[in-house]
């Protein structure tokens, strides 16, 4: 709209007073339908950072709201010092379950990591089965299914009978179709800028 | 490659660890190149959920490494309780500052709003200066600048001369060009499914 730089800053004001207004009024109506009240599924996926930080900032605004929380760790050496020396302000809120030697590059040894992976999904089943447990963090469950480490059927299946009001994150590049297709919020993290390309190191308390 | 499905277990191991071996190496060569250290100017954008949820992670994080953190808040009632409560935890580690009442719909004045800006503004750049402020949350900065309720070449000049070890997390939909620009690392949160949309109630201990 061209003929915006000639508007006076009081009409600017008025404008945008009328504006917001509708939008306002828009956002209540929308609210008043939103009435179904339940434990959501929730994938972060993508190339991009983040997947695993947003759902960590989940896990603690959840403990700020003083719900339990658990967290299943199905790759290994992702965490920094620093969540790990954070959850522990929470300590008797948080249920921490890591999976035995982690996995990828760091081991080479894909029966040792499928036979971890099974532990881990054997562990995140008995978490989800708890009702205590109000928010469960799969941390890069996605990674795990995107090498066929699990049968995704069983994942689903569990996914689909988990009980009613839990929150189920689930992190990881690579969501299968399946995942995304069964679960309410999806997100997906894009790379639009990396400091890895201009020589910039990892560093304590900020990490890619 | 679809002679996959004819190699045993065995193989499929032997494979396996060729190839994350080879992933190793590769991934510490880069590291290797990877030297400069400084702080970063962190953007999460993106008309998708977790932008500000990731940056909270990352306060946790820096705050379980034991940095000082800081955080404006230049849109009001974006934080739940939650959030509040967890960071209360880490009482002496934090400042918290909220940008007077807030804006766009629940104010509905213009006026009002740009002086609340500019006050933010003028805090942030205190906090930014302030070279015990390790990691320091700029939440929703990019709305009041997409507003123009602050001259951005103000707001590059700052973060262009930031101490050189802070790292400045700046978050909210639609960066401007040169944010993105003087950024070091910018993540685009994308929206791929939403409960919104099959009328599920935003609830106590996440939140959309």
């Amino acid at each position: 709209m061209p003929e915006k730089k000639e508007l006076s800053e009081e009409e600017l004001n008025i404008r945008h007073a009328e504006k917001m207004h509708k939008k306002k009024e828009a956002r209540k109506k929308i609210l008043a339908t939103k009435t179904i009240e339940k434990g959501l599924i929730i994938v972060h996926t993508g190339k991009g950072k983040g997947k695993t930080t947003a759902a960590f900032g989940m896990i603690f605004r959840a403990l700020g709201n003083n719900l339990n929380v658990a967290v299943v760790q199905f790759v290994k050496g992702q965490w920094l010092s620093g969540e790990r020396a954070a959850l522990d302000k929470f300590r008797d809120k948080v249920k921490i379950h890591k999976m035995g030697e982690g996995f990828t590059w760091e081991t080479q040894d894909r029966a040792r990591d499928i036979e971890a992976a099974k532990k881990a999904w054997e562990k995140s089943k008995e978490l989800i089965a708890d009702t205590n447990n109000k928010v469960i963090l799969l941390d890069e469950l996605n990674i795990v299914l995107r090498y066929n480490y699990l049968p995704i059927e069983q994942v689903i299946n569990t996914l689909h009978n988990k009980p009613k009001d839990t929150h189920i994150i689930i992190t990881g590049r690579n969501a299968k179709d399946e995942i995304i297709e069964i679960a309410d919020l999806v997100t997906s993290m894009e790379l639009i800028k990396h400091p890895f390309r201009s020589g910039v190191k990892a560093q304590v308390g900020i990490e890619f």
